[in-house]
């Protein structure tokens, strides 16, 4: 099976206006959406925004440069307040929420936004978020519905109007069926779509098997990973640009200016670190970067856009 | 009655030898220390440390250069891990708590270390501290006692032992006797000194009333405010310097390094704000400062030195 005509399939369960089967000639999200079935479309999406001030600028930037398309929005930071301001100053700026579970740095943490007693499965002995979820840690789908939800009120309550929802660390998606229905289950209600990613298909049929005709799936996804030599960095963009197949594909990127604050948050270790996201930051505000998209005859579209075809 | 006859009286009831009374001839907290009765002693004390990590790196330095010998911590911050880790591996550093119920700032904010649903009162409709108590908020006794347990059991969890209490904007000394009386309570169910200042006897009498014997008190306190303009901060502070009187004094100062995140986290308004900070900095790290301190014959001393006298 191509991935197209998955994107076909999926498209026409949605529709609901035929039974299942090889039905290649029903319309891709990217046709509803005006574009060719063969076009190659991208969303350029920064990761992490509300975490510190240096993400917040750096967002900021490379949204308003164009070389960022849409971002989403750790509610639980401490710097949520700062870019909720901007979001709700901006409406038309393609603002999901990156809904958040962990606390994984050393030096600057944070905790839940539901009462920690009633997430108690999701904080550490000193009531931060755990740094990261061993196999030992028991993780309540009731009290990641509660966080999940007290996420999203506060994010609306202070003026956001979230155009999609996604996980931060992928949490959600690689911990079991359950969780991942609490994520449907939220989205569904609040009628917003999620970032989810066919090739996931593989290693979690769960996902699959959890979606609704109503939800949009998305083709591809790129993100850098630690091993790609800082040198490398341009290398495994430009190689990933041009070998973009048709259909939807999000780059999933990190940016930030590695300032004080930046580097003194991140310093434990280098993955996803102060370095990494102006690394992030530099190419996608770069000329390059908007030439190769020219030169590969590529689309950005966002989410906004994408709720569309729903 | 002269405030130094006011020392010797409390550290008479301290011990507990004499009745009350004009007993002049009692040692006074300076003399306990080995210093004479007019010595003009000095904490040099940096507040809000936990805040941001700009507050924190220009704290660490101050206290390493010696131009400040006594800070506290604010637990609820995002960057009190860091300050945390620091505190731990420097068991010899005067770091107190500064007991924290406002989040002062616009863009960048923290809430309460307990659970929120148990401190409602403390809490604005998005579950942050209150950016300020109104004359309407009514602030539970009861829920500040648990968010201030709730602080100090953080602190000592991740390794801090406190050489003294204080309160984050004055909050628990200038809103009631309930709420002094909390702070009363805990402290001396921790064995912890309070940050009290004589010289604030005059407006909250109840201050005074709700002491005990074993209360250490300080003479005066000097501190900056949004009358001084930038260019008269060293005037400030050099006249204070030459007109420090005998007894213990307490320069509440807060330091910091104006960068990106401590110009962005404060940006609303100037007080207090990034530059305040950073001249705050620069005079108590000074060459200048420490030779006012020879020359005016001032000795520095810190809470630790403190709680011996009680």
């Amino acid at each position: 099976m191509t991935e197209t005509w998955i994107a076909g399939f999926l498209l026409l369960l949605a529709v609901g206006s035929a039974p299942a089967g090889r039905a290649q000639n029903k319309m891709s999200i990217a046709e509803k959406l005006g574009f060719g079935r063969d076009a190659k479309l991208l969303i350029v999406h920064a990761d992490d925004v509300g975490m510190t001030h240096a993400v917040n600028a750096a967002t900021i930037k490379a949204l308003e440069s164009g070389g960022v398309n849409s971002a989403s929005i750790m509610v639980p930071c401490p710097w949520f307040p700062e870019i909720a301001e901007y979001a709700k100053a901006h409406p038309e700026t393609d603002f999901g929420l990156h809904l958040t579970l962990t606390s994984e740095r050393v030096y600057y943490r944070w905790g839940p936004v539901a009462p920690r007693d009633k997430v108690a499965s999701l904080v550490d002995e000193n009531g931060y978020f755990w740094h990261d979820w061993k196999p030992t840690t028991r993780i309540e789908p009731r009290e990641v519905e509660l966080e999940l939800r007290a996420q999203i009120e506060r994010a609306f309550a202070m003026g956001i109007r979230p155009t999609h929802l996604d996980s931060h660390q992928y949490r959600l998606y690689d911990n079991g069926k359950e969780l991942f229905e609490v994520l449907q289950r939220i989205a569904h209600e609040k009628k917003l779509p999620v970032f989810v990613v066919r090739d996931w298909f593989g290693q979690h049929p769960y996902l699959e098997s959890s979606l609704s005709p109503v939800d949009i799936v998305i083709d591809h996804t790129v993100t850098n990973d630690p091993s790609v030599r800082p040198e490398k960095w341009t290398d495994f963009y430009r190689a990933a640009i041009k070998n973009l197949q048709p259909g939807i594909t999000e780059f999933v990127i990190h940016v930030a200016f590695a300032d004080e604050e930046m580097t003194a948050a991140t310093r434990e270790r280098e993955t996803w670190g102060a370095a990494w996201r102006q690394r992030d930051f530099d190419f996608f505000t770069s000329a390059e970067f908007k030439q190769l998209l020219k030169d590969e005859n590529i689309q950005l579209v966002h989410w906004r856009e994408l709720a569309r075809a729903r």
